[in-house]
């Protein structure tokens, strides 16, 4: 997964150049509406900041398939509210209190209105998607599945929270459901919209549900590989709150399979982390040095290149290279390589 | 107002017929989806017993544009969800524990489950409007922008019950939006379905909304002159939570503009009210009185009649005798009229 210096700096530029004018939209797309008391709250979500990945893939996937940004521009939008309305649904769900460095909804307004604020988001998220339909209602459909997708894999993860028995293969549906429909759904709706075939569009789409796969086994692998600056919180955050997440999984399938006593030890360990819902601070490093004597860290890195690898090759479908690169410089913005 | 005897009957019997019909499908409409933490509760608010008149609005709507009821089936499941989609984040918002005599979901469940089953109520009414589009986007905006209302209306009703000063044409435009507008969306859908005319589209839309407006300030009548009995609540429950419904908010207007001692001793009272947010029980009498005395219950009384000849007289575009008995029986059900 190469790209040329050209290509880079051309999707970089590119991507500046689209992400200054979707941030302007977003930063309009709540103004001149009432009442105050709900599209207030909705403009400080929509102005929060954020890499606006996902509507550059609609963006993306709407020129290379022949079609122009400037008709999928609404509904590029439209992917962006969606994705906002999940946040301010899920931080409630999750307690969470701060997100990219700003106080939640429910925190800086109140419960009701971080909920109906939501409600509205998801809503003008509808509306918004209309505009750019010209009668392609088949657009709303792969909309409406990222929607229930995107439901179904947050209640999984609820679920999983509160079940001791989650296997690897359970996890990855549901981050297919939870994080990859969404990537997913921007491909096909932006695919669809720009008048890409029936071939086109399932070739984009599963370029975006890889990539979901991809960038969130990557998030899991970076909580305990990555430098706490770098990454902008504490290092080992799941372990502290005994997230299921890749790593763990891996391990408890890998530890569950041995008959030495390092592998009981291990598999009591995890177990434990289970059982209390996390661990302490200090049991980080230990936890990070039975991932990498089980080699789940590399089995982690090996999974987001294979599945990274696939992604790519999906893009085969497309005619022109400046699309396939800029597809594949997106990739590793995403995975936050350098090269 | 008045339908012949064999109108009613006729009524009673396709209602009857249609209800059963609706409620096998909205009992079957969450079943066989996982994950089941998310579609048993689903279910469970799906199943709950309901008068399905927003269904019934947009067969009939359909039906009376020249529409089939089997080919706008899946539209009227999709406004009954939408509706309970609303229902499930406002007993939340509301902190209520129980609806039609069942506890709510966040009370069955939890706040979580109870945000989230809402929201796939949401996504899972878009999807079974989708079914019956035949490339009619249209529908879908007439849908999204009653959503839309509906959340406005909900944000609305959420303010006032923290503001001093709401005029009842303030008022008006709350339950334009929150009660009205759904009932207009379900009528503005049907007919677009139905394949109607825009005049029809507009006619059956209006009278959607003017019945709306009929059937709440009704509602916030009945809370005071209504038998507890046939309430199935306590008579006086917004005199209590201090609600600023068309009774208060047309007292307050009356005895504003008086200058005799009465006038200032009704402002008293009804200030208080406003200001505790709330009266005891042994109060509600008192109230009642000073309603009854300024006339606010047949102003409230006149509201409704007015508003329902409004609807009424909208039907005059319909071509068929026995559609327009259908939806003033409709009007008359929606009222609890017994002629």
């Amino acid at each position: 997964m190469t790209t040329t210096i050209s290509a880079t700096e051309n999707y970089n530029k590119i991507y500046n150049e689209l992400k200054t004018e979707i941030d302007g939209l977003l930063a309009r797309v709540m103004q001149g509406r009432q009442p105050a008391s709900l599209y207030e709250p909705g403009a400080y979500i929509m102005e929060s900041p954020g890499k606006r990945i996902r509507p550059l893939l609609v963006l993306f996937s709407a020129k290379a398939v022949g079609g122009n940004y400037d008709r999928v521009m609404n509904a590029a939008v439209a992917v962006e509210m969606l994705h906002n309305f999940t946040l301010v649904h899920d931080d409630i769900m999750d307690n969470s209190e701060k997100r990219r460095g700003r106080a939640t909804l429910h925190v800086k307004y109140d419960l009701s209105t971080a909920i109906l604020t939501g409600d509205v988001l998801l809503a003008a998220a509808y509306e918004h998607l209309q505009k750019d339909l010209n009668g392609n209602a088949r657009a709303v459909e792969y909309f409406t599945r990222g929607l229930i997708e995107v439901c179904e894999g947050q209640s999984l993860d609820k679920d999983f929270e509160n079940r001791e028995e989650v296997t690897l293969a359970e996890y990855l549906v549901m981050i297919g459901k939870k994080t990859a429909a969404l990537l997913q759904m921007c491909c096909t709706v932006g695919a669809t919209l720009g008048g890409g075939s029936d071939r086109e569009i399932e070739a984009l789409g599963g370029y975006g549900r890889l990539m979901g796969l991809a960038f969130q086994v990557r998030d899991d692998l970076l909580d305990i590989t990555a430098d706490a600056v770098q990454l902008g919180k504490p290092v080992g955050g799941d372990i502290l709150e005994g997230k299921k997440s890749f790593l763990l999984l891996k391990a408890l399938q890998k530890a569950g399979a041995g008959a030495s006593p390092q592998a009981a030890e291990d598999r009591n360990m995890l177990r434990r982390l289970i059982a209390n819902k996390g661990a302490d601070a200090w049991e980080i490093p230990a936890f990070k040095a039975m991932y990498q004597r089980l080699g789940v860290i590399a089995d982690a890195e090996n999974e987001v290149e294979k599945l990274t690898l696939q992604a790519l090759e999906k893009l085969n479908v497309l005619k022109n290279e400046e699309d396939r690169e800029l597809f594949t410089s997106l990739a590793n913005a995403l995975l936050n390589r350098t090269k």
